[in-house]
């Protein structure tokens, strides 16, 4: 099951402000109907809130452990985009955050699914 | 560990504004948690002050030297970048500096950060 | 654990000699050391037995589970390509057998395990 | 169901050697066991008999209309192979014939098929 | 209706054996069966008989118009094909002489024809 | 030595703006610090004053010597592209002018330089 | 010398606005210096007025031999590019007009020109 | 017209057989029969006979204006590539010569012309 | 220093041949004059002997460590291609073995080093 | 003038043959006609003979300045080349050993000289 207690986070390192990429090209959840396994990589990026505020970024081997916590977890495309932005806005409460999953797909036709937070930059 | 001191700047040859770019293919430094071996990319580009007004530009080999001493350093990602963006800030005070680190990743997972100051042009 | 039984044979359906190939993009196990998901792709092609003499061919769907029991299995990559061509050997004594499985890697390192059976033609 | 009697034949028009390749990019039949459909390319090639001998070559517009009978057909990729094979090998006996079919795929899985009657060239 | 009149040779400028090739990529003749317009290429290679012994070339513009001549004649590629295998080996009796035809396709069947005369060497 | 005298100009031969792109492929200079040689590519672009103003445009065989004047000289890649620009500058007063040069790099870092002058328009 | 009395055009066939595009791949002038041949691609663009306004369209064969007429023309670039702009304004005075010339080099600097009248939408 | 006394040749640099290929790109002749311009490009590959023998090597400055001087000749595909092929072999002698012409085409069809003279090696 | 005692092995799981590649793209050591880091890819290839003869492959992890322990080695591109080969011909005595250095290169070169042992099939 | 006397050779670190490839894309030299730079990149592979036997490896930061040495060099593509394979094969008597120049081009031709020395292994 996910495991949103495997996500650890580090002070950020600044005040100024910044922009953290993360791009998880290994991800597989289950099929909540079928039990098959899917496929999908996982884009996340934010800003985190300033170092002096209490702000934190997600420690990266924390990350994978946590991706890795939905590799025998049956969940819609849509459940698993949702939790990961639900689960870091509750570690971090960044400025803003974009998480992107694009799926391979099931009987020839495959996703992308986007969902954020907070006001997210043009372009992101 | 990283040393500043390494780093040289020149005049700037003009006092008409123009823009600078380096990017640094054979960046590695150490992971803090496990000591292991992080590579990346290093994208530095900036606007130095005009020449005139003391403004200095950061001297290349100087830059090699500076971004070599990070191969023994352990250091998180985000505070790579950061610290690199803060060195050269120091040095030049630029009129506009941003500092872009792609990794290749580990378990599965590739980075990209960028750090900046200053009033960046769109576009860089 | 990785499951033989789950394969299933049809007879072949002509005494002609013909060629088939199965790519699988989508395969994962464990690594035994670490107990961390490994990625790769299963490359299986293969000459089958005429039918009229009991031969027989792999059906799609019963590979497609069998290498999904795979998927908490910890095993070197040696050993699942080796097992894989055992199995599938041992399912239908095929004229040959190439599997050939590659791994996105881990720790900057990826890898392409071959194994074989029976006389395999040039280029395959 | 596949209807070989759709397939129409023309005299060769020469007693020369020569080569002729189809390939149908739109193929379709349905998975046997499930019902859901199959996707997939089908390449023939082959060498007429001459036409004083009474070689003939299969009419372009009759291939069309007897591939489009797989539609509602179920049928393994294999058997859908070797059915073609013998079917053009009925209406024509070639010198030498080739039908290599490759599907999308069906659960991360996808799979070329090569079948072939007389003696083929190298490189075909 | 095509016109192999149309065909002019000049004599070969050399007795040194050399090779030609002509590449039309604007070819179309009409479906025998249905009216309709083909599209395709039509390659053309050969080496010429020497010279001093009577040898020809085929005249360039000659061969355009004698390739528009097809533009409203109903004919299978196959006989397309041999034709004008058969038209340029009656104008040259070239070494020898491939002909490629490569045909855009009808109902989602793309067709390549090739017929030859004399020893062609390997690679053409 | 970089010699501007080189460099010719000739009427603009025309009153209607329009924009000139010249693309030096094959620049070299030498590093200031260890005399080692330096690599590049030399984009200049720019929009000529109208001819009957008096606004010329470099001549391209001048631009080429003066280019090639730079082989023995020792420059930073800042200084050698404001000399372009400011050498052309002083030529041509051009209503506006973009330098930019690309740096084949020494020690993994590659550098891009980019220095203008008057109103350069976006995208330029 | 090219000769504007080669150009001819047709009335424009409606009075909606549409945009023309002739790219000319095969260009060749001579060096004004040295009588060398230079090679180059070239690019029209243009929106014609409309047809019961008197609007006209250039004729693509008349194109095509004023094109050629610039073969024994020994011109600058920059000259070359303005005299088609010119020569076709005059013919046409089309809504808007624009002639980019790119030209292979010679000394290895290679060169886009561009020209243009009237009110040029934003990406042409 | 063609000017074979345009070729120059040195001494070979040595009597170690070594083997020269020069590619000119920007080659241009006439129609013979329509006076319209043709445009290819030029292979040329050799062997050059010894040095101490007295073996020779084409100029490469040499070679461009003798190939320049095809620009206003009227001649077939064919005949000027022997011609090239005659005039190489009359100036060194080379051990191998292949002289390969690659037209871009008049009338949608485009040709590639192969002439040699002594024993060519395999894959030239 | 290069320690191969790092390096460790298992037992073959299977004694029919089968072909391993490991592709690590991560390597650095450093440049025995100067100190300065060079980057490079290893590429290592092997069959290995039999399990029931006590044949051995690497295994993957001490691989990583082993080639990471010539961070900071500073040693020739000749002398680090070998001493790799060397160690894993001591670890596994395979029945061939290839091992290639890809190196990014220092001072405007690149290289590539290729080293082996035993019987290496062609196309290795 | 180039300068045999820079290029320096360390032991060949073992006995078992293996291959040296170096690539340098950075040449320049001049032509000795027009004094104008040429641009090119050499391409090296060699054999070298065993450490036992006093065979030798040219070091690589010694190539680099000998190559650097043609700078100011007059000579012709062909001489270049025999002169860089001389050079090499007196320095270290290789098995085998290819020189390969790839030239820019002047004057719209682009030439690639070939060098060997010994019994080159095909495909090199």
């Amino acid at each position: 099951m996910p495991d949103r207690s495997k996500l650890e986070a580090f002070p950020t390192p600044t005040d100024t402000p910044f922009v953290i990429e993360h791009v998880a090209e290994e991800f597989t959840s289950l099929c909540p109907n079928t039990g098959h396994p899917d496929y999908g990589v996982v884009h996340v990026s934010f800003c985190p809130r300033p170092g002096s505020g209490g702000g934190t970024c997600v420690e990266l081997k924390s990350l994978k452990l946590y991706l890795q916590s939905f590799r025998d977890e049956g969940a819609f495309y849509e459940a698993v985009t949702n939790r990961i932005r639900d689960d870091l806005d509750a570690l971090m409460s960044p400025v803003w955050l974009v998480v992107r999953t694009e799926w391979r797909g099931r009987g020839g036709i495959r996703s992308v699914i986007t969902a954020s937070s907070g006001d997210v930059p043009p372009g992101r």
